[in-house]
């Protein structure tokens, strides 16, 4: 049982685009339902949906109105359940708000990238944290190709890029955070 | 480095539906992009798209072409690295047989699947068995509410459910494959 609580976030902007410009990203269903299902799985305390557009906003109300109150739920109580974890938030400092609100605590921030970072922390370090340590946590992943500068600066620690078995490494976000969230919260297959 | 041979297979007939009726799935454009993200990644030998029907295989080499060939090769090459890993099977002993002709030898089959069974192989047996001895692997991943029962008693072994953080265990197709990748095939994070 670990003893520190974790959250997700997902951001839409400030995101890369192919030639670094700094960009909005659109939301994309199955990233809601994929991160949901494997939140859920690992049992995650919150996974947030970052996007600074109330059209988007609206978007992902109506998405979440059908899976938590419409059909959806009744065709399929799984996903109902792994829709609850979601929330919507317009920013980076209004998900640490939200933290704070619900825990009472500063949440530690941890950015997720493909690349090496000086200030980086390995799964195994990060996974020891969250179990024995009691902390709050909020884990962020990018969208595009990847989170800004501007923000993976705000971050207290970068989590080590995921090493596959080649030096080829373009996973989807959804691939991702499943394997993240494997890796930090499941229970140990490896001993 | 690993001494084994590793091959993937994404089913879409025969599965369940959630009445447990035998049906044919549709592809998913998205499932065929994660999974040869994360294939390439996990420096997986080949992705077999197992589908009967002509119209779906030919939607499939649509897809395949425009990324392999076409301007979407151009735009992202890294996605068409990955491409380059996919094959096409209309069913299960199609694909035994083109990895017959491949590697002169017989596939050992895994299935996977939410449920634990009776022949059921761990990840860590697996994974050791994949990296010391030399043999060609074939993994079977399905869609819709599962691999049907006709199709689960040909595979020679079943690999363990995967084991999230709550009793709850509803994952993605692609997040399921991304994980058991990184359990199998993935650089070791956790010594």
């Amino acid at each position: 049982m670990r003893r520190s609580s974790v959250y997700i976030a997902l951001l839409h902007y400030p995101m890369y685009n192919k030639n670094m410009d700094i960009v909005t990203t659109s939301v994309t269903n199955l990233d809601i339902h994929d991160i949901a299902r494997a939140a859920r799985t690992y049992d995650v305390d919150g996974f947030y949906i970052v996007h600074p557009s109330a059209s988007q906003q609206r978007l992902i109300r109506d998405i979440l109105a059908y899976w938590q109150e419409g059909y959806g739920g009744v065709y399929n109580s799984d996903r109902q359940e792994a829709f609850r974890l979601l929330r919507l938030a317009e920013d980076f400092p209004a998900v640490l708000e939200d933290i704070r609100k619900e825990t009472g605590r500063e949440a530690i921030t941890i950015a997720t990238d493909a690349r090496q970072y000086p200030n980086t922390i390995t799964y195994r370090g990060l996974r020891r944290d969250i179990a024995e340590t009691d902390q709050v946590y909020l884990l962020l992943f990018g969208t595009g190709w990847g989170i800004s500068q501007e923000s993976m600066d705000r971050c207290e620690r970068i989590l080590e890029p995921i090493s596959g078995a080649s030096v080829y490494n373009h996973l989807s976000v959804r691939s991702a955070v499943a394997i993240i969230m494997d890796r930090l919260l499941g229970a140990s297959w490896y001993n």
